[in-house]
């Protein structure tokens, strides 16, 4: 779609996320025409999703429509669509509705997906945490399974719907199966009349020797210790060899569960493949300190879909890099415009934080400052709440915050009628019919 | 499913709706054990479901878990499943997955589903707005429908696309034209580029001579006043002839509408029916006085169940005589199980409300005391507020109006990636796959 208007230079924006939104806030006042594109309609805040996984917030408490967040911003366009390839060469973004859009300069931010290692299908089984479509999947599981133990009759099914298994065991897979441990030993806890909820197993499996991997070893046994204190078996060194619907295989030991999430491994979208530059074994594009492939100094890489090495260390695939990518880029275009020199990208590490559960978290700073426990949680809350956007969704997020804190409530518990709701589409929309099981095998689509 | 436990009298209910809802927590108390059975885990507060359904606000909002509700409630069990007939002979509920629930005394508030007048193939192309889920679908087809109207070059199918069919002038109708008229022409005002969503055409068809029947003519002019102040085109007198993918036939005119929903009738479940009682034209099981089927004291039916005349009038199918015909049933249960005499019902009028818009309102009350505008949505908000359930969802939603009201903006815009879940759902769970079209058009399932 070639978008007639202005003379100004188009600077076309790949993706929604941390680094793509940043990138289009600040070209805001730019002598430039911007076109954000996503394939979803929303950006999504990523560090909660996990909470709207296992019901303590809503997705909109999380997930931001891009048209209002543009809306007064005039030179700028959000075009809901997916991006297919990029031609370099001939300066054109290609869609998969087969539409093209032209671009002066280019902002590649489109993330990375979940990796299953070379084992798509281990999907159907075990899905991951990136879009808000996959936090309500999960949620949806979890809460159907408690449903199901307590309509089952054959303890064995019933311990199996009671196992919740956590492949990974970086932040999200910590959050993630803390998160799950507090929803069955306290939300849930009335609830049921032939089951005990606490007595769900929740289990954390990471391949590698530690949990949380860039964290000090202190704080990932203060993760551990903190862990263990909610519920969860903690299982490290061994690798997950198999995810069947019965459950997986960890080192040499089946274990029976119904759900199984995922979050071991990321890969960036093919996009940047199809840029024809340089991109290592995670499908990350390599960049010149200026976020440029190299030789194509009008298009930038930035954020999770990006790999530069900083000071002999990779840049960490974390939010604050994006965003900080994001308003480099948007910088860096305008200097080019103006004919100006483009300094070096410098990443400024502000620290890490990661949370376990309730009064439960850990958080590394630059200069050997590690906390652990109540006042990293309370760090832990503030960083989020202030870097949510708009004052109606850190409102919003308080409150149940406070809510969840004073009751041990969760309040989004509602089995979604995401099954009636994907029957009624799967009816309706033969337009766009649900993938099959083969398409859902198929390489990632490009945009998240 | 045969629960054993205690020798009390066994109360089912089934429906977690208004009345089935009231009459479980009058049981509180009651020397009785409870069985609610619902096909949703949760109750809906339906009044607001139309503001679910234009992004003003959220699901969590609206509805409500069963088992938070219940969770103290230590005589009640809530059961997640589908009634699929009902055998009054042997006092068994039989349910979908083919288990049986025995009973000493039935509460059958299993409420109405849409009727589309013998068109079952219309739901195919115009959803209507009973369920969480219906809400959900309807809200992403309006969403979207701008989306696609954005990105369309032919303006023969971009005004197609901004046309948006309510067909039906009842309260859900009226309320459901006006927030689709303000969402076009206030919150996605300034929100796209290459559309004028302020231009969409809303239109609100209705059959029958009058929007709003029962309410007095002059107020009914009011609401249509104040229906055209927001932009919607009210058409009463010609039946709609035909429903597809192009549009409406309204009297001997085609309409080309890519969104049509439905509002316009409403037909008991079969559950009544499989009781073997009398049912009337529209489903509903023909209650005595003392809201029996004739023959049956032990079985209770209410709200849109059920059909009483009183005082040469049905009691009508809105929410507060489901919720005092739950709360009678309940005391007539305890009653007959103390061997006293059960007084009949009479149901207490205490007005009806319906809103049109931003300080747009009808109201009447027993006396022939009417208002309209804003005082009547004043008394709208104030009086939905009350019932809602919960100091949290009142809490939400009053900030979520107070918001909207100042920012005229809506927050729950998210385009759900239902799509998405909706694909990821029909590949993870073959166990359950979607219905095919032809069931979408079976006949109504038993509970909502």
């Amino acid at each position: 779609m070639k978008t007639s208007s202005a003379d100004r230079p188009h600077v076309v924006i790949l993706g929604g996320g941390f680094g793509g939104l940043q990138a289009a806030h600040a070209l805001k006042r730019a002598p430039v025409r911007v076109t954000l594109i996503d394939r979803s309609n929303h950006h999504v805040f990523q560090p909660l999703l996990y909470q709207v996984a296992t019901a303590a917030l809503d997705g909109t408490d999380v997930a931001f429509p891009l048209r209002s967040l543009m809306r007064r911003q005039w030179n700028t366009e959000v075009l809901m669509a997916e991006a297919a390839s990029i031609d370099a060469a001939s300066r054109v973004v290609r869609l998969a509705s087969g539409h093209e859009v032209t671009y002066d300069y280019l902002i590649l931010a489109a993330g990375a997906e979940s990796s299953y290692y070379g084992h798509p299908e281990y999907r159907r089984y075990a899905p991951t945490l990136k879009t808000l479509a996959d936090a309500l999947d999960i949620r949806y599981r979890v809460l159907v399974a408690f449903e199901e133990a307590e309509q089952e009759r054959d303890p064995a099914v019933q311990r199996a719907l009671l196992t919740f298994v956590v492949v990974g065991g970086g932040p999200t897979g910590v959050e993630l199966a803390g998160a799950i441990a507090e929803l069955a030993r306290h939300a849930l806890k009335c609830d049921f009349r032939h089951i005990d909820p606490t007595k769900a197993r929740v289990l954390l499996v990471e391949g590698g020797p530690h949990i949380l991997p860039p964290y000090p070893p202190r704080l990932q046994a203060k993760a551990v210790e903190q862990l263990n204190s909610l519920g969860v078996d903690v299982r490290v060194g061994d690798p997950v060899r198999l995810v069947d619907e019965s459950g997986v295989v960890v080192g040499d030991e089946h274990i029976t569960a119904r759900t199984v999430l995922w979050t071991a491994g990321v890969v960036a979208t093919p996009l940047g493949r199809s840029l024809g530059a340089h991109v290592d074994r995670h499908g990350r594009v390599e960049v010149t300190p200026t976020l440029n492939p190299v030789g194509m100094p009008n298009v930038f890489v930035i954020g999770d879909a990006a790999i530069l090495v900083q000071n002999g260390e990779p840049v960490p695939g974390v939010a604050p890099a994006a965003i900080q990518g994001g308003r480099y880029a948007a910088r860096a275009v305008v200097k080019l415009i103006e004919g100006k020199t483009v300094e070096p990208f410098h990443y400024w590490d502000k620290g890490q934080l990661a949370t376990v559960g309730r009064s439960r978290a850990v958080a590394m700073f630059p200069g050997g400052i590690n906390l652990s426990g109540f006042i990293a949680w309370g760090m832990y809350l503030t960083v989020h709440l202030f870097y949510l956007i708009g004052f109606r969704a850190r409102i919003r997020v308080f409150l149940s915050w406070v809510w969840s804190y004073l009751t041990w409530a969760r309040g989004e518990r509602l089995i979604p009628s995401m099954k009636e709701a994907a029957t009624v589409l799967a009816a309706v929309q033969p337009a766009s019919p649900p993938a099959t099981a083969s398409e859902q095998h198929a390489p990632e689509p490009p945009l998240h």
